[in-house]
């Protein structure tokens, strides 16, 4: 059984099965901003689209509406005034749960086909969703059209091939045949049903709300699933738009749109009484280890894939590329003011300093040229604001100021604040440096979401490796990296990483850095350490969200 | 990276992946005793094996031993006075950890080679084995030796081929080369390393040691885990022989041996302990509702895949083959005394009767039927004694007395006991048949292990839908069944069967049984209803049990 919207995208899927078999470079989606992908009139296009959202009802015709609600505030200072409709948790299981038997009837073919659209329709909205991201999110603009549109395009796509490659599998039906020796054989026929869990619940975080939403959005759509998508309650725009989007590719294709809705809900009782609504099935979370903690030990009655928090640390041993080592980690702390779930915290470098191509550096030399590094980098006020962004949050704003004060460690450089002149509303700061040693635990051992990192000494190299899989082992990480020109070390930080299950980098000194992550290629997070549960993307985030019901009869 | 024994076994598992991905009728064992297939010593030379044992210490030479333990109660009332190494957990977890570096390094074709040779080890010790599954589970002969041997492989390679599967999608490595426009690509080398979680622990099941271990057993061996067999603790021959074979394929291997432990445990507490043991990272269990309940509630630092119990059932609307039908359900009701966890358990009639082939029968006239048929099926001893075997546990001997005082319902067929002549000591008992209202919810609705089926009279067909589904959304099953001449009927069975998320037999009148579930072609268990939260075998089954550690550096 297929579908039109199957084969008329049949060569993206194609493509991505291809790219999540061979793990090389892939991508259908242009993360370039340019006229001639798409369109010498998009770039104003999508920023009139976005601008006219403004100060405006976000009309989406769920059911169960009680009002409007959502307070988005801009970290760009920007007014935004949208009013999102909030409606009431169970009409919306409930008409998730009912749109669900049209969504189970179109079958595998059909719901890849819709979703392989889904996504192409929001690839025309590139510019806008470009625009909505920047704004609540606080990234800047050029993180924010790749992050925003293509990369999370990438990973929504990546989490519809895997979800299509695990049901192509279940044969719709068989005959099974026994031989009964000098007996007619037994033969029976057998059909074999893809069936959705139940509702799927995706909650939003505030920095990345469409590419850490799409996967667990498209994981559950793609696998028969209708979706309630929570966003984090300042970036609910981009959500906005992408359910929008989605019900209206459902609707024109014969489903009911309620198969996918959008929650805004200010309370956070509104979202755990949704967690564990029996109706919710599985839960995408991405955000504190509190509230992740929570979701996991509450949800009983779901599957719950968490990307929580973690301490990402790099061991930097020696080099061969000195000042490229610098500019390569300066921009990895910098970038989105360290807002990334995948920036570096904590830098463990022996107390003896190490060997570069440079000469010899000691401890305090490595200190100092890094924070020398990152100063150059951001020299340029144009530079630094279109990398650094705005601070997206107060707390984190709150995390910085407590840094400088220097009571988690040495200041080895201070984070300062920068005027933004097109929006002088932007709280920007610079990457904040701390020297620590590695007994001070307290400092350095826990998340500290931000631009704030910590150059911790550790004994050698080989403490500092240790070092580095405990922190894992006990506080999660997303990546971890290493500098090294010895093959031992190298070696060594290869089975640390095995052990502690995380993302290993080596000597990144040119156009990669350790906080980027290439959907088809890049496994972000191992789901082995306590800093996510889960892979975008793997078989494991996608076979569980479906099941297979067979019937059998005698033929 | 191939193996020697990935090359030799390669036909087998590509008949195994041929198998799952057609889901016809397949198995490379033999499951009839047969000297042309096992050898004409087979048989004679398996008994001795399995007497062997018997009034010994069964050595496995594991870690930690602190003394020897086991109090197998074999139901045929033979003495068994096997001992089996007790060991401390702790050091059977440290074991297996520091085993599995070495397990990591074989690869994944390196691991399916290595079970693929367990599997054809232990098909060598197929009539040994039978006889340890029917004397410590009660089993007929032929199904110890069909259940215990050939279909307990066929699983345990089901899970074998669906953990390859999922493992050969991950590429050992890749190059990554990202176009940059006029620039030179950015280009990495990336390596995929496929990691276990940890240890796995298995818990058995004390009717079927073999079939329901073997997948768990399996799917966590085969994605690079080491596995601790924690077997019930009146059936731990199949399992020690199981685990010894292992050992020594492992061996023969260079593989530490301590990959694969037995852990005999009399306290129900020292099995918690290892259940949430931090170096625990999985957990198979097949059993009560109470200690799965327990499970899923405190190993918050595993993945638990839970068979619980269920109330299995079957909607009797119309048939256009009465006595086949009432053959068939005879047959059903008697194997192995009911002790199956698919066998059913409530028979549901409309109360106005069915229409059959030959003519209406009454609600009343099914019931006595029904009993009839079982008491004909039964009517020669050596077929009951065959068919039924003996009582497994004195618990299911107590409910079967209760069910035949009639305090749960009319009495429509009472369960006698029958005397076993090769074994005095058996406690052989035929199936009870109840009659009750479908308002009798207290009497049918929680499952009652054993030789006890009720006829449930449900106001119509409508009714007897709908309440077969709310059995099984609120207290689970694996099997359903319907008897339906009406195709409008087998529809809404159907529809609700996907609801429930439960495997359906319909109009089951030959040689084919609602309670068998053949490997390869039926999921036994959908996880999608409270009798289970995993089925044998799904992708779903093995994905999470492996995670993949990437590295990458520029070339």
């Amino acid at each position: 059984m297929t579908h039109p919207l199957f084969e008329k995208h049949r060569a993206t899927l194609e493509g991505a099965l291809q790219a999540i078999a061979t793990r090389g470079y892939w991508s259908p989606y242009s993360e370039m901003p340019s006229p001639k992908v798409y369109g010498e009139t998009a770039a104003a296009d999508g920023k009139a689209a976005f601008e006219a959202h403004l100060g405006k009802n976000f009309e989406l015709n769920q059911p169960g509406q009680s009002g409007w609600g959502g307070r988005e505030a801009s970290p760009y200072g920007v007014a935004l005034d949208v009013r999102y409709p909030v409606c009431d948790p169970d009409a919306l299981v409930a008409a998730g749960q009912a749109a669900m038997k049209g969504w189970q009837a179109v079958g595998a073919a059909g719901r890849t086909g819709i979703c392989l659209d889904i996504l192409d329709r929001l690839y025309c909205q590139s510019f806008e969703m470009g625009h909505a991201v920047m704004m609540t999110t606080g990234q800047g603009w050029m993180m924010a059209f790749q992050a925003g549109a293509a990369h999370a395009l990438d990973r929504g796509l990546e989490a519809v091939a895997y979800a299509w490659r695990e049901q192509s599998f279940v044969p719709a039906h068989s005959t099974w045949e026994k031989p009964q020796g000098k007996n007619p054989a037994l033969v029976m026929k057998k059909h074999y049903e893809i069936v959705g869990r139940g509702v799927g619940l995706v909650i939003g975080c505030g920095t990345f709300p469409t590419w850490n939403t799409y996967p667990g959005l498209f994981a559950a759509l793609a696998t028969g699933n209708a979706v309630i998508v929570k966003p984090h309650s300042n970036a609910i725009l981009p959500a906005a738009i992408t359910v929008r989007t989605i019900r209206a590719v459902l609707a024109e294709n014969g489903i009911d749109p309620d198969l996918v809705t959008l929650c805004v809900a200010e309370q956070r009782s509104v979202t755990q009484a949704l967690a564990t609504h029996p109706g919710v099935k599985s839960v995408d979370f991405t955000g504190s280890n509190a509230f992740g903690q929570w979701l996991l030990e509450h949800c009983k009655q779901a599957q719950v894939y968490a990307e929580l928090a973690g301490v990402n640390n790099i061991v930097v041993e020696s080099t061969n590329a000195y000042k490229a080592m610098l500019g390569n980690l300066a921009f990895t702390l910098s970038l989105y003011s360290g807002q990334m779930c995948t920036t570096t915290q904590a830098l463990i470098v022996p107390a003896g300093g190490i060997d570069t191509d440079e000469g010899h550096k000691s401890f305090d030399e490595v200190c100092a040229d890094l924070a020398a590094a990152v100063q150059k980098f951001l020299s340029k006020p144009e530079v630094a604001c279109a990398v650094l962004g705005a601070i997206q949050s107060s707390a984190t704003a709150e995390r910085v100021d407590l840094a400088n004060s220097g009571a988690l460690g040495r200041v080895v450089l201070a984070s300062q604040k920068l005027a933004n002149p097109e929006f002088p509303g932007a709280d920007v700061r610079t990457p904040v440096l701390l020297a620590v040693d590695a007994a001070d635990e307290a400092a350095y051992m826990e998340e500290r979401f931000g631009p704030i990192s910590f150059l911790v000494r550790a004994a050698d190299a080989q403490a500092a490796i240790a070092l580095s899989e405990r922190i894992v082992r006990t506080h999660g990480a997303l990546t971890v990296g290493l500098y090294s020109t010895k093959s031992d070390v190298i070696d060594a930080m290869t089975e640390a990483s095995w052990r502690g299950q995380v993302a290993l980098s080596i000597n990144l000194t040119g156009g990669v850095f350790v906080n980027q992550s290439a959907a088809f290629s890049d496994y972000h997070g191992t789901g082995g350490n306590p800093a996510a549960n889960a892979s975008y993307c793997d078989s494991a985030f996608v076979a569980n969200r479906f099941r297979v019901v067979q019937r059998r009869y005698h033929v």
